[in-house]
């Protein structure tokens, strides 16, 4: 196991600007698994900057649990319990936070490992799976007063049959995906109005705006995308944690006239119930009296809370993030809870890589678990790709389907040097 | 600033042992902070061993915000903000795990450097501000839906008067305890029995047993105690996040006939839909058909999550932790909620120096917010005192006032240098 602190210095350009992080210099603490047969794996927990290095440490404290597994009797259900179930650990979280990340870098670099060895990209051997398999793959801890191992295995089998069919369908046409890329709070009027009309002119349907930080300012910037792109196109909107429960609907009913397609992560991602008190806030709210979706998910810490905010009915939209909670193994349960309780999955992508792995993930629900498309996009945001060794494809606003064996998520080694921190040339 | 790594061999003897934390080494990632005035302050992260050293790395990774700070000029509320509120730290949380608790051992730092160079224990200075400077102490965020800065000044106005008295009465008769020293799940039925008898005879009306990993076992164990202590004594249970939430209320039914005090962490501490779904399937179980209470917050990471139990009404008591949350600052917001919601705190305590720390908040509590006793307790755990320059001090049962100046945080230097890890002679 081999751990490194990388950072690109995002913030000299704004990108990925927004109303609570103004300044973020994506990262990533990097894990590399080395094995005697050579094949590694490859996953990352994404961070913003400083802090990188508190998830390096966290990585090597579980240093343990990684070196030395036998791979050819590895269960890649048993491995994801054995990082998130040593009890002096779990007192730092339990499952959130520093700790939970780290367990993530590590669970999806044993899943690049596997699929690797595998031949196959992690979509595709997710997608091979029976249905006890891939139930056996979860925690179950905390969840079956929402859904038993037993449900979920009726779920999945319910949608075996149509497996075929719709991998062929996604390996030919894609997946839906939205753009992040024209909305940054640290843009221009003129960069919004140019990069959402090159956003549509290249095929997307959708695109999300930053929000929060000056209600004139968002207006204003909303009015400019509303108008380079006309009636027909989404604009989701995000306010990244900005508001308190009263602020976020008072905000969001002077967007309304703009349509809003969602408001994303409107107050604290712990906020189950604050969430439920906006959406409820908001559900006449559109401007044809039609409800104001409400999104969160990206910093969501684990399985147990997206049961509840599920079963609180606090949003119409599950935002996983590939790298937030427990890799895969959580994914999974989260995606089985969103498919249980009919709300549809958009991932949280951008940062570093994580529109990479992720995808993965939405291509394996739609061929294993939810088979649907409808009101279903994956993120997307056009920075860092060029520093993948399997980046993603974007054609036509469509994620085309990964191919290549492995969760996509490998850094190329001249990129892994040079932005290498604090040591690296850029940085230096 | 200075962290260092502490750590005490406590799985030997099974102390703190549980049905989730089977072989705990109470451990504590200690921060002192030194000043050109030489006095010192002194804070700490808790954890149970493996990953103490993680924290100290993000107590370090906090660094720049502390060192260089002008005592004279410095607002403890906005030094707290300043922990709590860096964007890319943030990104790690937010305000929760490894993170938040350094961000609770560095507050908690500078609330003892603050009452050591006011010369007064810090229940005694916090209990000397006007209820606006101890709103202006809060970060208010994500709380106005459920109580607003003003209504806590109005609640803290209302309490104004009987400071004095209520300040008089407390130092001299005490706060009330419980102790979990006898309850250890390591321990055998003959010491169960042995140091409950003991409890009682030293004044305690309430103790509380560890349940959880097998019912039979449990059932004996809690007759066991039940037959030494009588029924007048109170006992209460803890499961330490073991169950299900069908798990939980099948279990305390059938410990119901013993009479159990409360049930204390039945389930995920994330889990709040989960804890009112116990709560209101335990609503008649008691043994006369009364409830039994639901009590949780060692591990509740933050406001946020205490906002939403008590808006649920999902507990009967909460547990605040002086270092789980972010120090001082957020635990006043936490009292002012359980005031506004009229439910008692009862502070989870043991570990190391977890009972020095917290007794200031009680006492605080009990003079300048709730000004109430009825149901009110202060965990108490018999070890590791001897490690503190200022240790409790327990009489017939009771929290005797602290009077030296500071947090009561500080351990010996001898111990600091005996317990190091893992270079004290202790590990080496």
């Amino acid at each position: 196991m081999r751990v490194r602190d990388v950072r690109f210095p995002t913030s000299r350009t704004l990108d990925g600007s927004d109303a609570m992080n103004p300044d973020p210099d994506y990262s990533a603490a990097y894990v590399t698994l080395v094995t005697d047969g050579g094949t590694e794996g490859h996953g990352f927990a994404f961070t913003i900057g400083r802090g990188n290095d508190v998830c390096v440490a966290a990585i090597e404290s579980l240093r343990s649990y990684v070196v030395g597994s036998d791979l050819d009797g590895l269960d890649l259900g048993e491995f994801s319990r054995r990082l998130t179930h040593d009890s002096q650990l779990r007192w730092l979280g339990p499952e959130k936070g520093v700790m939970h990340l780290a367990a993530a870098a590590l669970i999806n670099a044993a899943w690049d490992l596997a699929a690797r060895r595998a031949g196959l990209p992690v979509w595709r051997l997710l997608s091979g799976f029976s249905p006890q398999q891939l139930v056996d793959f979860v925690d179950w801890r905390y969840l079956t007063d929402a859904l038993t191992p037993a449900a979920a295995v009726d779920l999945l089998t319910d949608a075996f049959p149509g497996r075929g069919t719709r991998t062929a369908q996604i390996a030919a046409e894609g997946y839906p995906a939205y753009t992040t890329s024209a909305g940054w709070l640290g843009y221009d009027d003129a960069k919004v109005t140019r990069l959402a009309r090159e956003a549509v002119d290249g095929g997307f349907d959708m695109i999300k705006l930053k929000v929060g930080a000056d209600l004139a300012d968002d207006l204003r910037r909303f009015r400019a995308a509303r108008t380079a792109v006309g009636p027909g196109i989404h604009i989701a909107v995000d306010a990244n944690q900005r508001w308190d429960v009263p602020d976020a609907i008072d905000w969001m009913r002077e967007l309304a006239p703009l349509d809003p397609y969602w408001i994303e992560e409107p107050t604290s991602p712990d906020d189950i119930l604050g969430h439920a008190a906006i959406r409820a806030g908001l559900r006449t709210a559109g401007p044809s009296g039609g409800p104001i979706r409400v999104a969160t998910g990206e910093h969501v810490h684990n399985r147990v809370m997206f049961k509840q905010l599920l079963q609180a009915d606090a949003i119409d939209v599950v935002q996983i993030d590939a790298c937030r909670v427990a890799g895969v193994n959580e994914n999974l349960a989260i995606l089985l809870l969103a498919a249980a309780y009919g709300k549809p999955v958009c991932p949280h992508a951008g940062g570093v890589g994580l529109c990479e792995v992720v995808q993965h993930l939405s291509f394996f629900d739609y061929v294993a678990v939810s088979g649907e498309l409808s009101g279903r996009r994956i993120e997307f945001v056009d920075h860092l790709h060029e520093h993948f060794v399997d980046p993603v494809s974007i054609v036509k606003g469509r994620y085309a389907a990964p191919t290549r064996p492995g969760f996509s998520a490998e850094i190329h080694p001249e990129a892994l040097s040079r932005f290498a921190y604090p040591s690296g040339a850029e940085w230096a």
